[in-house]
């Protein structure tokens, strides 16, 4: 029997008591000096280098993180080699032991959008979860529903984004003043109460982005997606506190999962940490954040 | 001087007389049976024959359309090698003369949205322009803006997409009336006026999704959005007619490009061209598409 995603998710941030997850968004002009192969390395050794910087990292985190998520657009930008690294990063994390939520956004209709679930959702070698955009409307979530019923794994749906310009679109509002996120969470919300969707615990596979930066937006929509996961992006170089962030959890301090990209991977360039060697002071950032979170909780 | 993203586009359309393009979305079980390595075969073995099948398509209607619009997701499905059969096709239309308008639907905001802009859009090797979707606002564009700018590309940013429950997000409506696409084509009017980005001819090299099953939304789009080129789907497979893609078309007959892509290169498994080689039959139905079109216009 297939176990839910929610499930799986709960479970693993319970075991390391930290409702976090640690963003893998390499960039090759910022790698620890001692890693590069100079300005002027071709695709694949610039390629090569960021897989050595994510094995190193994900081990760094490993300890005290449940989930990572590795950003795509930071692999596809090396092209079909990069794209190979997304894949092997993944497939490291899985032998760490680590839940993998994919950060690919993807978006599209029937038989394209099966193709996307396909190849970025489907089989054990792929993420557990991934987040994806629903501007499409229902029929281009489906084919990744299937995919979560069928192999337990999960989607995170795109609501209010941690952006500055994100309430350009997402708060264009209706008449009795509702909001187009809070219309797409409604939406997100009666999907993931679907069929073979809710686990044991009473969260579902389809989870929803909802960024930290907003906090009153994200209170009123714990409420209104009772059943959904929160992936929380915006803590740290985003400006975001764990106070913010606390918003997005229920008054048991559960249903959110926080995400810190750039203020943890690339720790070693900040001053407190500066002592220490590079994977260290990401494993000390990874700490501090999943200790900052837990200690903001409800 | 970069000759700007609409002036190509449309010089393109005019010297061909076909104001169409060719969705390349080829799925490993469609193929021509002669072409296929069995149902068994590994990915390697499959994306090969996928790229051999794309070679040959982009041949056969390279000589009645501008532009082809390979669709991402079909050679994701195939993980690195799949990525770099993608690439490889966009290359290889390039080097037909033909424009390749990338649909990926890519959308992030800030350094992640600069990633996808470099690793999708920037670059000869890259394609000419790429879909992509605005639910982030209006800072996720700006980094595909700058490419456009830079290097003469262009994006098509979604605002009312072709699919049965399109309408589920996109007519969501504000207290006057206005729906949600109609506002977010307000943006992709206003993005696309900045400057460095109108064309010697008007148009912009920010255009617009406008599905073609819908052509009562399509002729109001027209006219709320009069400096962008529409890239219209639905024709053909997904119901739409050459009457209701010519709604998208200025009374002068410019101003959109519409897209066929399981009609056409699927077209050998169609009665009326069963006698046909396969490539035969699917320039045959290029042939056929871009005519259909060309005689609906205004």
């Amino acid at each position: 029997m297939t176990e839910n995603f929610a499930d799986r998710l709960l479970n693993a941030i319970e075991a390391k008591r930290a409702p976090v997850c640690v963003g893998i968004d390499p960039r090759y002009d910022r790698l620890p000096p001692e890693m590069t192969a100079g300005p002027d390395a071709d695709e694949a050794a610039k390629a090569a280098k960021i897989a050595e910087f994510c094995w190193q990292l994900l081990q760094a985190v490993e300890p005290h993180v449940p989930a990572v998520k590795p950003q795509s657009a930071y692999f596809e930008v090396y092209g079909a080699r990069g794209v190979e690294t997304y894949h092997q990063v993944v497939r490291w994390a899985h032998e760490l032991g680590l839940l993998v939520l994919g950060d690919v956004k993807r978006n599209d209709i029937g038989s394209t959008a099966e193709a996307y679930a396909a190849g970025h959702l489907a089989g054990p070698e792929r993420p557990d979860a991934i987040t994806v955009n629903a501007y499409l409307g229902g029929d281009g979530l489906e084919p990744f529903l299937d995919v979560c019923r069928a192999e337990g794994k999960g989607v995170f749906v795109l609501v209010r984004t941690s952006n500055p310009s994100a309430g350009q679109v997402q708060d264009f509002a209706g008449p009795d003043g509702e909001k187009l996120y809070q219309h797409v969470a409604d939406l997100v919300a009666s999907a993931g109460c679907g069929e073979g969707l809710v686990g044991e615990r009473g969260y579902s596979a389809v989870g929803a982005v909802v960024g930290a930066t907003y906090p009153d937006e994200a209170r009123e929509l714990r409420r209104r997606m009772p059943q959904q996961i929160f992936l929380v992006p915006g803590y740290g170089a985003q400006g975001a506190t764990a106070a913010d962030c606390a918003a997005s959890f229920t008054p048991g301090g559960t249903g959110a999962i926080v995400n810190a990209s750039r203020s943890v991977i690339y720790a070693f360039q900040q001053p407190q940490y500066a002592e220490m060697r590079w994977p260290r002071a990401v494993e000390a950032a990874a700490e501090a954040f999943a200790r900052d979170v837990r200690d903001a909780l409800p």
